[in-house]
């Protein structure tokens, strides 16, 4: 495993340019969890409180805000005063997938204005760079970053090969914006073309398709564990969804917090072995 | 170029399962158009106007309504009564790209309710197969046909070669709903393996970046004519955006007329000349 990956997310911290970058590591260090639930519920009143449940136990929250029925701007001024109460980022897994012209008024417009509040989001490098352009454009100068999907943790997903080296080589020439993947492994020197080298690369990997007691969902969805991701693929953030607050959209706070704990606690454990930290 | 390209539209929409899919060419036929206008506008009174103009030149428009900034559910009321109006189908270019689950609860549910009203999106193959069954379970009840992104028509874009193949394998196993594809050429016959064979195989292609003025836009767009995408590639709906409203949203409708019965009149005549009827 390459070098980064045994040094601790402060060392990190302090070498990252980008700001929202910097922020997530910190954030890690500083609350001692390398945890982001994913939050994929469809009433404001569950995604706000499950938020504010978990929020002492995360870095990151990851919102799908179009699958809110009863969304209005509320639900964001309300994610925000979480944001801020509890010391988590936010990450919009929005998928960016289209054209450049296109992506850049997906971002900034319409009615969720996503660059308008959310830290980091992601984006599918299958268009090619001007995905990049189209975003950075507006994510640049509000101190966003970017996170492209190398992988996906799909069964048959497409993002292999010679298409997760594109996407690193894509992040590669945008490093001002692209702060990592969307990825089940590190992608230190992935793509590298003969007499290329990248020494001081440092990319995040943030990985979905984290469970403890599943292995797969009934469409398509598989999971691994705290420690295959962060110790044995060396991926920085591990993504929980279900596994932290189950099937029941209005699950008791109380249980919701023990699964919480339990998945930051493994991430933890995990992370202090691969840097070589004892408990 | 193989049969079912020489065939005609009406001849193609007998054939059909797929409710979208017949709805989609028997309007071809009976409007005697292959155009579809992308509506990329952030203001709703821009959007509906636009679609207003265009209605009686067009077999379908496209739309991205996540970039309506002032968006309400009496955009979609109205873009019904349009539809109605002007005898078009409604395509949400929504290019869905995540995981099965997840792409079901953002096509059914949510501000937009894409499901609900557009009898035609997309979705990107990379998730793997999975995503067609998150989107089929939602969108076959309602007799929705879904077009599977085979190519992208942007500068360096990742939708080629064995990703293309998968792409094709993936829909020829869903033919129920995945009507064809959004692709710069025919598929017919791509990703078959050895002893394959697909004789009867009719997937529509629908063809962005077609512009009969420019070449591409600053944000790696490129364009091709309504002659190259239809007659010499094969492909059945061009789809053309600013080509016919222009830069300017609240353009001259009289202007905007004009040009989408040149577009109109462009892709007719590919058509024509493609299957030897005289115009």
């Amino acid at each position: 495993m390459a070098s980064v990956a045994k040094q601790t997310y402060a060392q990190r911290a302090a070498k990252q340019t980008n700001p929202a970058a910097r922020a997530l590591l910190e954030t890690i260090e500083r609350k001692r969890t390398n945890l982001c639930v994913s939050v994929d519920v469809t009433k404001q009143a569950d995604f706000l409180r499950i938020i504010d449940t978990v929020g002492p136990y995360i870095c990151l929250v990851k919102t799908h805000v179009d699958v809110i029925e009863d969304f209005d701007s509320s639900v964001i001024d309300r994610l925000q005063e979480l944001s801020a109460k509890h010391d988590f980022l936010i990450f919009e897994d929005r998928k960016f997938a289209d054209i450049g012209n296109t992506v850049a008024l997906q971002y900034s417009s319409g009615v969720y204005k996503i660059a308008s509040w959310s830290h980091i989001t992601n984006a599918h490098p299958v268009p090619g760079p001007s995905i990049i352009s189209g975003l950075s454009s507006v994510g640049v100068p509000l101190g966003r970053g970017l996170l492209l999907l190398a992988e996906m943790s799909t069964k048959g997903s497409l993002a292999t090969g010679s298409y997760t080296e594109e996407a690193v080589r894509m992040a590669r020439a945008n490093r001002d914006f692209v702060i990592g993947f969307i990825a089940q492994h590190r992608m230190d020197g992935v793509g590298l073309r003969e007499n290329e080298s990248s020494p001081d690369e440092d990319f995040l990997v943030l990985t979905p398709g984290v469970g403890l007691d599943a292995k797969g969902d009934a469409m398509g969805q598989q999971y691994r564990t705290p420690r295959e991701v962060v110790l044995e693929s060396g991926c920085d953030v591990i993504i929980v969804g279900r596994g932290v607050y189950g099937k029941d959209d209005a699950a008791d706070p109380d249980a919701v917090r023990v699964q919480a704990e339990r998945y930051r606690a493994e991430g933890w454990k995990a992370y202090q072995e691969r840097v070589g930290i004892s408990a």
